[in-house]
């Protein structure tokens, strides 16, 4: 087994990540048929979490179970925080010698890219400052389920050009739809990833601009997140009001194609980036969307280990 | 399979009751045999508890993992607290995706309801601050075993009319025994309890009286409670002096038949509630009762999965 | 099966010892063969942890896992504080209807005996205020692999003469190993461990000096620990003065033997007690030392089990 990292979509080709899909579309169905193999039997994972979660932390805790293997949940508690008690290099080190795999959700990206340069198991990227692939690829395999197909099809991003703004803009250019994100002056997605996006020559896929109208016109869906991420909450008050042209509500949506399916990552604030009519109009899409961070984040322990 | 919650005690049948509480007996002693079938294997359980508690954490878990299922235990930090950080029909949903049953200590009853409105797997209730349905089957089941039948018993509840007496007096109707409480005026049992008991011809077997000797006069059991639960930190003082005639003593048990078993929920404040002597005198019946909350709750997570 | 604790080493006999250490290395190579046995499986392990750690708790999680037992980590918050929201004698009695094995990391030496004295299963030190065998045991099996042999060696202890230089003191004097401690004055290793040395006969094994200098000529391992523990924060400044002569670089080792190994039970301070260029020359060592946590704790398990 060569060892592969999962930090970021980028360091994955097209045709890896539609084998990562592929997989776990089919352990979902096996795990429905109770027909799940316990491919990790016996392995232990690290689940490093610098910041609490719900979702992440059970679905990765209930993936583990299912195949098997053990979780360790660490919070930032227990080990002192990434990086202050003692150096990234020797918790990475120490780790190498008890568990299989870790699964980190992090303050910041650069500890987890230290961890991979010590680390001889798989370092598995829950959640960054910097991108968000697992819930990104949730997304796709959410997509595919309910629009049938991915290539071809155009997204609209309604807000934040944050970690989970990139990692969306990755998948939807490997997998061959069009993403329109529109955010605010100030507040778009970062310049590496439009300079990635060149060299890959997959700029025509992804497009930032400002207005949320025309990212919204003829999309297949409608993506968004919240205004203010855990960490930010210092600056609420300030980002309600330069977001607060950004809701995505039934208003909105009437630009978007007949039947446009509405996408959001939660937890959802609703009345402000979201209202509740178009939540639970949308209900069946947004949770299995929560249920899909299980089933491809089996499938990407399951590819890492086979 | 139906899909049945366990919120209340009021909410099952007497021979509901009882199936449950004869499982519970079985699997005990299968569990001693190591005959214990694991009829949850593969399934896996959120456990959200807003309040820390040693029993019922450990004894729900060690029942899970004996009958085969991996518990994720969720501390209020962890999911921001129960509705706070986003709704529970939200959270609800997200769980329903990932998770085989819900485990929940909670703050609000009210919460505990709210779930079964979205649920589509069942809802345990393993503490309101209504209802305490797993500690009063576990004391059943421990009554049982040190007094060798129910029907007919007598038993006495000396101290504050809350949760757990709530669902004792539920308990002991439903296995026809009779039931005398004494608590200090204002802080008697809810009128709700006395209203279904009329409602369900159980009226009989539950007496709220002011008196503990009148209470302990000829019980076959005597039960107490803390008098200060979690929560309750700032009315403290004021407590203690409102229930200072309320102590389970030596003296106080001699109006009791003689051969009396004393039990306690736990944890005990000696010298409060209840004198350091009597436990000890009774500690086999009482840690017999804090092991029941496993005995119960294995047989009761098999009852709802069968 | 008798019950016997791990609360000391001083408790077992060197041949018993000796046993632990071989079913320990027979165990990782089981482990690293894939052909463990799982010899306490459906078995279940309170893990009470007043102090949080990553390499006690992790080794312990994973060590459980392996051998098919399920660990219950329950923090100081989860219980309310060892002996605080309920006696420990309390807590253990519950304890022992629910689980198999307690491992317990306290801040108080005292509640582990107290433990032991109502426990029906095994207590584990995970780390007290006064010893901590765990350590020294792995220390033992690093230096079994790492030297080839145990008897006959010399082992400098340079630091506070701590909780682990204790169980280092024990161990080594029980497997023929000389330990030379240099403390500064005021932090030397306490009058028990030299009264039990004594008792045993074994009082030449071990020495207590001063000088760093002195300690380390002609050792083959030379080893250290922080200088400022958990729990003694507000003696940082006062203690890094103290310890000042005592850092382990480069230039104390050229008084060891060449190819001397050095060890630390971590975590590390590196410019503290020792330099960040004796770390990195002695990684192997060093990380082997901490994975060995791992195989003496399961090695251990087994032991208690069999």
């Amino acid at each position: 087994m060569t060892l592969r990292h999962f930090l970021e979509l980028r360091e994955y080709t097209a045709a890896e990540l539609a084998d990562m899909l592929k997989l776990s579309a089919e352990l979902k169905i096996a795990a429905r048929g109770n027909t799940l193999t316990r491919s990790l039997e016996g392995k232990t994972a690290a689940m490093l979490f610098e910041k609490p979660s719900s979702r992440t932390r059970v679905s990765f805790q209930v993936a583990l179970a299912q195949l098997g293997a053990t979780a360790i949940y660490l919070r930032q508690e227990d080990i002192g925080g990434l990086g202050n008690r003692e150096p990234i290099k020797d918790l990475t080190r120490v780790l190498n010698g008890y568990v299989d795999v870790v699964i980190a959700r992090v303050f910041k990206h650069a500890g987890l890219i230290e961890m991979t340069q010590y680390a001889v198991m798989p370092v598995v990227n829950a959640l960054s400052d910097k991108t968000h692939p697992c819930q990104a690829m949730a997304d796709v395999l959410t997509i595919q389920e309910h629009c049938g197909r991915l290539e071809g099809l155009t997204v609209a991003y309604i807000g934040d050009g944050n970690n989970v703004a990139v990692s969306l803009a990755v998948a939807c250019s490997r997998f061959g739809m069009k993403l329109r994100m529109a955010s605010p002056p100030g507040y778009e997605a970062p310049a590496f990833l439009f300079d990635w996006l060149v060299q890959e020559g997959l700029g025509d896929f992804v497009a930032q601009m400002h207005d949320p109208r025309a990212a919204v016109e003829k999309a297949d869906v409608v993506y968004t997140d919240t205004w203010v991420s855990m960490g930010q909450e210092a600056e609420k008050q300030q980002r309600l009001e330069v977001f607060s042209g950004y809701q995505v509500n039934a208003e909105l949506l009437t630009a978007a194609k007949p039947g446009v399916k509405v996408m959001h990552c939660l937890p959802a604030y609703r009345g402000l980036e979201i209202t509740d009519d178009v939540i639970e109009a949308n209900a069946k899409v947004i949770f299995d969307q929560a249920e899909n961070r299980l089933h491809f984040q089996r499938g990407l322990l399951a590819y890492l280990f086979r």
